[in-house]
């Protein structure tokens, strides 16, 4: 039986790209089928009140380091792109103009989120864009200039809050029957999850959930 | 050989209890001593902007869960302490106080830790630091009452400064040759390193450091 679940993602995020480039196989052997969905993970710091890695100065020296970790983990060639952090609103709407048709639209995130962080090239212009599909795929009409009309731009937004409201803070995130996985450091969670092995302690999860969690 | 380094940690913190429990066969194993570093979380969040995690709704459910997937997985019992987040202040500093004698302070960390994460207790008052201390230590002096001497309380925030000076912006943070390895989820990380198996693309990181990353 095949089982479903959204693989929320921005192309701003290092960590949303190592999880992209696993998921193929953890999708095949679990018999997952993920739906792409972009988010604007600026909005999603904004509205719970975080800031993202980057923007700690102690902190974006630690990611930096800790996404080329995984990356020799994993074997992958990663560049970070120039600037870091770009602006991904372009790359995220040209995906959700692409939405429509499945197999396009996984080439496309594929195509954005390999030159974003395997060529090290921001996708923050509308020319980076149409010079990346003009490279990778083959298309009748021009996504980018469609990606720009306002509902694309409200679908993203819509997307983004539909995501907060079901409780994703960061990402990538992935949800399967509700449940949340949060990070390419935890999809070793999501397979636990996948075997029918995700025995965590239930009392003490309700137990810890009703302290009032007040410091005194 | 043996290497030294440091560990940063809080009794606020679950993941720094399940470091705390995986790092003696982790020191065993590759010669590694570490000094424990009280250090009060959130002070460097704090300095840093941050929010804790369980200063945030839809977070605070994902770090339950979180923290009991990896007990799970450990096979760990943890229960978390009622009301968390608590009041470390006092648990520090006792920590601090028993400083001069290294056996007597790991042994009082892991009964704290004990206290807090296995039977799920809180150690924000004086009263619980004593019952803790004469349950388990055998103690010449009134270590709680000694721990809340001006010295002590300065030792803290110094100590705590001396973490954020040197890069650290959560806990556990565990650091060897000042190299940081943040999380009980980046041991595997550290092993690497320890192992001499620390081989991320150089390049890359200077690249990436280099870029100005503002938004544009």
């Amino acid at each position: 039986m095949t089982v479903t679940g959204e693989f929320y993602f921005d192309f701003v995020s290092p960590y949303a790209y190592l999880a992209w480039r696993r998921l193929d196989q953890l999708c095949e052997e679990h018999n997952l089928r993920l739906e792409p969905r972009p988010v604007l993970l600026a909005g999603i710091l904004g509205h719970w009140g975080q800031l993202g890695p980057a923007e700690i100065p102690a902190k974006r020296r630690f990611f930096i380091k800790d996404v080329l970790r995984w990356a020799a983990e994993y074997e992958f060639t990663m560049r970070f792109p120039d600037p870091h952090p770009f602006n991904p609103l372009g790359a995220l709407r040209v995906t959700l103009a692409a939405g429509s048709h499945m197999a396009l639209q996984n080439e496309i995130i594929d195509a954005l989120f390999t030159t974003a962080w395997r060529n090290g090239r921001h996708l923050s212009d509308a020319a980076v864009l149409k010079d990346i599909l003009d490279e990778t795929v083959d298309l009748d009409d021009d996504l980018v200039a469609r990606s720009q009309s306002p509902p694309i731009k409200e679908a993203l937004r819509e997307q983004t809050d539909e995501a907060i409201e079901r409780g994703v803070f960061g990402v990538p995130t992935i949800r399967v029957d509700g449940e949340l996985f949060w990070g390419n450091d935890r999809l070793g969670h999501l397979e636990r999850f996948l075997e029918g092995n995700d025995d965590w302690d239930r009392d003490a999860y309700r137990e810890a959930l009703s302290s009032d969690g007040v410091t005194r």
